[in-house]
């Protein structure tokens, strides 16, 4: 796969996010208009709502786009899923007969803000990086019992909370919380000290199921992926998370990207998982290369100053995929609906300069982070902004997610004041 | 308080559940009707989409009762709440008025079936009741070390899954999961072995927040209650829980039963959470009675064969009250929403007999249970029908939960096949 050349200029630079291979979906507004639908095309968003009363974009007897969100067009489910990818490229190609018609319902992504893509019905992250689970269980429990029994065998995952999550952009308002400093016998209510990220992709559940379902059919069932930037209070999840997990820890926010890059674009990047020392159970086995190859970097600005990368990995790092943890998350009859969010769990690669947290940079605080302005940093600090980025490197173009950013505000000098 | 008459006559009983003093809010469908919202009197229903085309309730400009759930009314909010609890009193009421015009909007009980009285926001669930967290410590970690250090500071909870809540009388099918046997190397995939209940009540959040919110202005967020069963495959929470929490092992479907009881319908009940061995930190602060006098009982009937009573207990056994929960919930800045449903955590009394779960009654399946049928119990069989049964007792008059049940049918055969 090559370059694919859209009559939209910005489109066709070989380092451009949004080249016509991609397509992505987001939710845009104006100042003349309310969120809608809209596909990133080079610096253009087409709007979909407008496309579609046009007549451009017709996919059945039902509107898909006159709401803000892209639920409905994942509900139609993936043939319908295919049939929007290929009109949308008929359109934008390079010498399409429809230029016309199309070019007065392009948007300047300049002049757009940018939304939630889609409606989350419910969220769970995952535990499903090696390096980041053998990381955090060595700093815990030492090396040789770093990974606990069952993380071998199952994706191991936990429910989140839908609520949190919001769109890159999203100001994260340090939280409150409970916490009991090692030196104190008894907890107190204080703003978290260990504010953290984590560098994650977030995979969108296209097509409901009410039991069991296999790992090609959990594959099958994935309409895109996210960046997923998992906010984690670490001091709050050290006192709460026995023995239940986390919970308030995981609570204040969630960001992700706001341009879904759907699982058809990503087609040309799949790669495989890692061997494995023992094999999975049959109901969680490989049914074909299901990781994907998608460069990874996280930086942070302190206020006012420039942003320094402090790691660079790879989607490829994970153990287990999004459709081997959709389909592990289905074994007890779970139903799991259109909307649902699945966080991948950390990305670390192997090496320092790849861990995609501060928890695993700092090494727990220990070993502070230079910054290239001299700044140091074991946690996030408030008025820091912190920016994941990706994409997947094809021969001469890429397919990209644009950025998943949040800057740090200050704790609430009092979180009851009214 | 004591009874307050009214004109339906069933409803006069002094151990009726659903006297003029309960008016419990349910989703109802008949042989003529589509679901639509009901309040509970004796043996009747008041059709409350009926009663508001008809003008009898009139609680502004909106429609709140086109639509099947009671989600249209929470959002109202606490006045509106008390108005139509007002309102509904003088239409049932001895000697009303508009008796002739009430009583065409009436529908026998017999005649309907009960849906889902709500749409499930978020789920999530505690553990808050200390001889349930006891007992279960024990067994695990011994006596000395059975309450996690955390547990009398903070109500531990985690997110549980809205997707997998249904209404009383909804069949349960035995979940397959990844276990593994303690004389086995290695995990296998097979039906659940220990399927067992948690008799919980659940409370419903009616008032949206987006950041942290006193215990006051929780309990005040607090629609209703209801009775919940928690069920729980403790084969697979066993080897999945270390250590992010339960997920599949909860995920096969959470309980309730069919009718909100109001708080409002509670207030009568109040009584106060248990002495404290550390004082809770300011913003977990009792504000007031907050717990509830509410008789909760557990029964057993294997297929074809009489219920046998395994537990009964009471609310009032919890160490940490709902809106506790609900103020923690919030700490973070995490966003609740209307249609949040809590789970108390499992309700034990500290008498063997006053046990809310199989575990905690076999003690592990070490000491099996014989039903009056003469039938033993560790874990629940298929074929087993299982009710959680609660009201809370007047001068002369009952407020009931009616039953939350559901019977045990056999693990699929093959989870997989098509």
């Amino acid at each position: 796969m090559t370059l694919l050349k859209s009559w939209v200029s910005s489109a066709n630079s070989a380092d451009h996010p949004f080249p016509l291979n991609n397509l992505p979906y987001g939710v845009f507004s104006t100042a003349d208009t309310d969120p809608r639908c809209g596909v990133a095309i080079g610096e253009m968003i087409l709007d979909m709502q407008a496309a579609e009363h046009s007549g451009l974009i017709d996919l059945g007897d039902v509107a898909l786009f006159d709401v803000p969100f892209w639920n409905d067009l994942m509900e139609e489910g993936p043939a319908v899923w295919g049939a929007l990818r290929e009109r949308l490229t008929a359109l934008l190609a390079e010498g399409s007969a429809e230029q016309s018609k199309v070019e007065p319902l392009l948007v300047p992504m300049g002049q757009a803000a940018l939304h939630m893509p889609f409606m989350v019905s419910e969220y769970t992250d995952f535990y499903a990086g090696r390096n980041h689970a053998f990381n955090v269980g060595t700093m815990f429990r030492g090396p040789e019992n770093a990974l606990p029994p069952n993380w071998l065998h199952i994706p191991i995952g936990y429910n989140g909370r839908a609520s949190s999550v919001v769109v890159s952009g999203t100001d994260i308002r340090r939280p409150w919380g409970q916490l009991k400093s090692p030196d104190h016998d008894l907890p107190a209510f204080l703003p978290c000290r260990r504010f953290d990220l984590e560098l994650e992709m977030g995979a969108i559940v296209g097509v409901a199921s009410d039991g069991p379902i296999t790992v090609k059919e959990a594959d099958d069932a994935i309409f895109g992926y996210v960046l997923l930037n998992d906010w984690s209070a670490r001091d709050i999840q050290a006192w709460e998370y026995q023995p239940l997990g986390p919970f308030q820890a995981k609570a204040t926010a969630t960001s992700i990207s706001p341009w879904i890059v759907t699982k058809l674009a990503l087609e040309p990047f799949r790669t495989d998982t890692p061997e494995r020392e023992f094999e999975l159970l049959d109901h969680l086995k490989d049914c074909g290369p299901m990781l994907y190859d998608i460069d990874l970097s996280v930086s942070l600005a302190p206020e006012g100053k420039d942003a320094t990368t402090i790691a660079r990995t790879n989607f490829d790092q994970m153990y287990y995929s999004s459709a081997q943890q959709l389909a592990h998350h289905t074994t007890s009859g779970c139903p799991m609906n259109v909307g649902d969010l699945l966080g991948s769990g950390t990305i670390s690669g192997p090496a320092k300069s790849e861990r995609g947290s501060l928890l695993e940079l700092s090494w727990g605080g220990k070993e502070p982070l230079t910054l290239d302005t001299g700044d140091e940093r074991s946690f996030l600090l408030d008025g820091d902004t912190l920016t994941l980025s990706g994409h997947a490197q094809g021969d001469g173009y890429r397919i990209g997610f644009g950025a998943c950013s949040g800057k740090i505000l200050a704790a609430l000098a009092d979180p009851y004041a009214r």
